[in-house]
């Protein structure tokens, strides 16, 4: 008998059509369908289930200076993905496994196996493989524990804390014992912290008096600062930090579509000044830094806190690849609500 | 036979006559000279012979909020100062005995005795009891050791490197196995750290072309900055950090008679951008946070590493307390040459 060959494996695929300048739009992007070549010995089909949305990805579309080489223009654009294996010439992969991979945005890729990292879905949703589990949460775990270092009754304070590096610092502050006063934009996310994550103080940064509210939740100061926004958020947070205060930065989200250094007054000498008078450590960090060291340990302290509740996850999943450009504006301006996902195809686990 | 009593002590005092706005003037200061009541049992009459003038007392002037009270207006002005003792009836000082103490911008004070620390100037001149061998040299070791951690074949670069913590950063920089690549204003300084402090690379940011020329001096970038001066020759120096730099931020003294915050463009976000994309350290401190733990090895290693001349030292002497406010003004603007002493009576010990 003879078999009939498979048809060709098509990837639909988003790919870096120009630099943007200021926030992407829709002419930043180009979507494309290629026909991807049948595979090789050793080689698999990966079906992207889930392409993971993450703020960085704004420095990857630059070609500033940054700590990773940006994209370049005319490739697909990077992404942390959870796929499921669809055909496989591999001898370690069998059609319908479950994967972490790094497949970008696209709907199908081939792979040989390099880097991929096997999810059980017994264990955890996969989704989770790029979220409380994967590289958000780590950089929550990583960072606050090894650079904010949160002692028993101090407090620790986050904005974007719906997000998923911000609620994760919250409610691991809060398992080594210290208070957490999260910050985020709108009534709806400001009752998810207290609700949800469970949050000590939860404040909404566009309430008209947010500055005394703030200055209210921290009676005795601020002794981390965990930073992820920078902007206005961090101008009034700063004002209240304690005397050898931590702040790990991950990030600058309140920036990362800025063209060009905005007006005066200039900020910096008054808050070198700090640094000096409050003897403050302020440390910038990407989490790989601190993957050979602590990612074991996050492995298995965060799945257990996990799974006795003590880590709660919120995920936001906008279906589609061809939304993946309008979710992601969204994410530089605060719009998801929890962790963001594009779901690119169905998922066989659920 | 009956003793004459000794003629009733005078010191003459600085007080501090209100608060400057900008730069000291003389009216910031009010000379005054007090009949000193005669000793009690348990005190002694300190004479000064050096005061030591350091950048940090801009910030007792002020009553900004700070790591330290400010000094009240009316009070004699805070300073570091190198005496011998007069008179005594304190059991464990004798007349001509040296001290450490903390007597202030006057020419005589008394003391019980609490916080005195006794000199040996068999051992080193007592002058640097306030310099190489004091806080300025602690502040040095502390900071560089702390948190600038320089590794063998790092380059550590540090400005107002004449000055008594700038050259003791380069030099210890230099014990630890490191380049040292040092920063000041005019040719003539610029030659006394290749001549007197042998720093590697000796710099003057008053030149035409100190961009470039930093950038020559340092081809593999910055790995350690060693901040004590802030302003315009910082911003250069910034353009240069490796990832992982670590910034000890111990002054900032072109800032320090600023009344309001510069004009714009705001370099805050580029600078915290900068700290993200270069995971820099950037850490205020002040000497004291590392007295208990590093203090005993601190005396130690400098007395070792300056009588192996692997740590020199250089002195600005100015004659005459009545000196002192035209002497700090020129601290703050950079005319010191070396760390500035008041030579407020002879000293004995020469």
């Amino acid at each position: 008998m003879s078999t009939t060959p498979p048809a060709p494996a098509r990837s639909t695929q988003v790919r870096l059509a120009q630099r943007p300048v200021g926030e992407p739009d829709d002419a930043t992007y180009r979507f494309e369908t290629t026909e991807l070549p049948a595979l090789a010995d050793g080689q698999l089909l990966l079906r992207v289930v889930y392409l993971s949305l993450d703020p960085y990805m704004r420095g990857r579309m630059s070609d500033a200076p940054s700590y990773a080489a940006p994209v370049a223009v005319g490739d697909v654009l990077e992404g942390a993905t959870v796929c499921v294996v669809e055909e496989s010439r591999h001898p370690d992969w069998a059609v319908g496994d479950a994967a972490l991979s790094y497949s970008g945005w696209q709907s199908h890729a081939i792979s040989d196996g390099t880097g991929l990292r096997r999810l059980d879905p017994a264990k955890a949703p996969i989704s989770t493989a790029v979220g409380v589990l994967g590289m958000p949460g780590f950089t929550a775990y990583a960072g606050l524990l090894q650079i904010g270092r949160p002692q028993p009754g101090e407090t620790v304070v986050v904005a974007a804390a719906t997000g998923p590096v911000g609620s994760a610092v919250g409610q691991i502050a809060q398992v080594q014992g210290a208070r957490s006063v999260g910050i985020a934009g709108g009534e709806a996310k400001r009752q998810a912290l207290l609700d949800e994550f469970g949050f000590d103080v939860a404040l909404d940064h566009r309430s008209p008096d947010f500055a005394d509210e703030l200055a209210a939740a921290v009676p005795d100061g601020i002794d981390v600062y965990f930073e992820n926004v920078g902007g206005p958020v961090a101008r009034e947070v700063f004002k209240h930090v304690n005397l050898y205060a931590r702040v790990p930065v991950c990030g600058l989200v309140a920036d990362y579509n800025r063209t060009s250094a905005p007006e005066g007054p200039d900020r910096l000498p008054g808050f070198m000044g700090l640094v000096l008078r409050k003897s403050l450590t302020v440390r910038g960090f990407i989490q790989n830094e601190f993957t050979a060291a602590h990612g074991r340990d996050f492995v298995r302290d965060m799945s257990q806190w996990v799974a006795e509740g003590k880590v709660r996850y919120r995920e936001d999943v906008v279906e589609g690849l061809e939304n993946a450009p309008e979710a992601f504006r969204g994410l530089l301006s605060g719009r998801n609500f929890g962790k963001l996902l594009i779901k690119v195809s169905e998922d066989p686990t659920l």
